[in-house]
């Protein structure tokens, strides 16, 4: 008998990015593409709080049961908030700097009722006066790493994006997340345009005002130093001195809160010797959402920002790999 | 006969503050001192909306109607809100820089269903790219001028901050309001309480945490470059490292808000030549809130900041006799 190649096509991990709000299960070939892929609502904060260990357990079964069925010595992994204190099972934070192989010596293992043994990867922390903490986006961020060889072992500094309800931004070194911060922008958004007088005024427009976000964001770059406070109650100024129309306040809004976003980015930026313009950023998400933060960077005279695709595929893979789940003969380079 | 002096406990006004969620009606004597006075819930937000100048009339006899009843040729003048577009009637906002005179000159006239002639005071409206609003402060700030007289005659300029939902800081000079600027500090803390995840992980503590307040307020004084949203997720993040006790979380955030403000106003300071500490400003609103405020300049270096009590009662007075709506013989001087 002789050892064959392994099938590119036989089934070789199962990994879960499970959030907050929802959960995506994939089936990974043994040459690191996804064979199948399911998205699910059982986020976190969506299962019933009383169900505890249970309630994972079942979701769990629901995403991943029928591919267990077939294939029960799968290695499984999961990423993302199933790690937090409100999670399945408590993964502490890992420290930064971090790279892929501190994520893989921090994982822990959860048992689900089938016996199967589930690898949770941890959170990140950067400790400090303003601590900060990511939980599912220190693996988009090995993603987008895994995606580049030269930012994956450069000594250059990088910066990657990750536009959302609570953006993060990371600066990279050498492989490794050595600084990042949380920025409020998207949960900020909801509630001003939700829960406050500058809601009032707006009406949703049937398109998105490219030229009212340009406007938000080139206030907010001139408004710099008066800061955000000083700066959003224009959107209801501008509107009552007939200036801005109901349908464009809210893309109004959207460029000032992303706008100061990236000026806090900018002073980050300076903390490590660089520059927006100097330095274009990666950015992981929806691209809808990345878009806006391409068009708000290019007013900052920041050309050649560019989206990474799949990152967090990439990132489980990398990971599941890195800590050694992955059977040696289905495990491929790169 | 003889020309009498007039008695000073004769009434000579009937003044109204009536803003968005209350009105307070006085009943002035002829020296300019308050007779009598009430509070009511209807303000302008709390009338019914489809009930029109109706509403307003109805809400000005349960608060004005007896005194009127007895001396029916009482001069009625009215600041704020009642004079948006949403109120009474609109009066039209005067442009900065004003004084006392440009708000007399600016009145307009509604009359009651009674037949008495309700003298609104006008908004005040800064032109510009960034414009800013405000109706009813105006009167205050009047007040503020009225209740010193170096201030209001004097070439030097000054600082008169008046803290709440839309906290609005006023810069003063020979006795005009020449720029101004909104910073919806309290709105914003009350949204990122209730509707966010910051709100989360607070707890209502029995007394307020001034340690906290005032780390807030430093965090964000180091963090002016950072800015406002790097810096309010570290509400939540010294929470989950232990750092932050749940009961002191939201006396956290509200000095991290208070304290960019204040980084905001110092750089409007700074526009104009001055600082913070050069120019502690005089403070009109509610003493508990104030008292953050002055707590929260000490921490900026400023330390001589003060209350000015009875700022709407003396702007109102001041503003009606400019506009000589007050009989010459009940007027007094200052």
């Amino acid at each position: 008998m002789t050892m064959d190649r392994p099938n590119p096509a036989t089934p070789a991990l199962i990994a879960i990015d499970w959030g907050t709000t929802s959960m995506r299960a994939f089936l990974f070939a043994a040459d690191g593409s996804v064979l199948e892929a399911g998205a699910h609502a059982a986020g976190v904060m969506s299962l019933p709080r009383a169900g505890g260990a249970a309630a994972f357990d079942a979701a769990f079964e629901t995403a991943c049961g029928a591919w267990l069925d077939r294939w029960p010595e799968l290695p499984v992994l999961a990423a993302g908030m199933v790690g937090s204190a409100q999670g399945w099972r408590e993964a502490p934070y890992v420290n930064t700097p971090v790279d892929a192989d501190a994520l893989a010596a921090g994982l822990i293992r959860v048992e689900s009722a089938r016996g199967v043994p589930v690898a949770i990867v941890p959170g990140v922390l950067e400790a400090g006066t303003l601590p900060d903490v990511m939980r599912g986006e220190e693996t988009q961020i090995v993603g987008a790493l895994a995606d580049d060889p030269a930012l994956a072992s450069g000594a250059a500094g990088a910066l990657i994006g990750l536009p959302g309800t609570h953006a993060k931004w990371a600066w990279v070194r050498a492989g490794r997340i050595e600084r990042f911060r949380t920025y409020m922008t998207g949960e900020l958004f909801a509630v001003l345009r939700d829960h406050t007088i500058l809601g009032r005024t707006m009406r949703a427009g049937e398109h998105a005002d490219a030229g009212a976000f340009r406007r938000g964001v080139a206030v907010a770059r001139e408004g710099r130093e008066a800061g955000l406070l000083a700066t959003i109650f224009s959107t209801r100024t501008l509107g009552l001195t007939g200036q801005l129309a109901p349908e464009s306040q809210g893309d109004y809004l959207s460029g000032l809160l992303i706008g100061h976003e990236l000026n806090a980015l900018a002073a980050m930026l300076a903390g490590v010797g660089t520059t927006l313009a100097a330095q274009p950023p990666r950015l992981i998400g929806d691209a809808t959402l990345c878009a806006r933060y391409l068009s708000a960077l290019r007013e900052f005279g920041c050309d050649g920002a560019r989206l990474v695709e799949r990152a967090t595929e990439r990132g489980l893979w990398r990971i599941a790999t890195q800590a050694g789940l992955i059977s040696a003969a289905a495990c491929t380079p790169g």
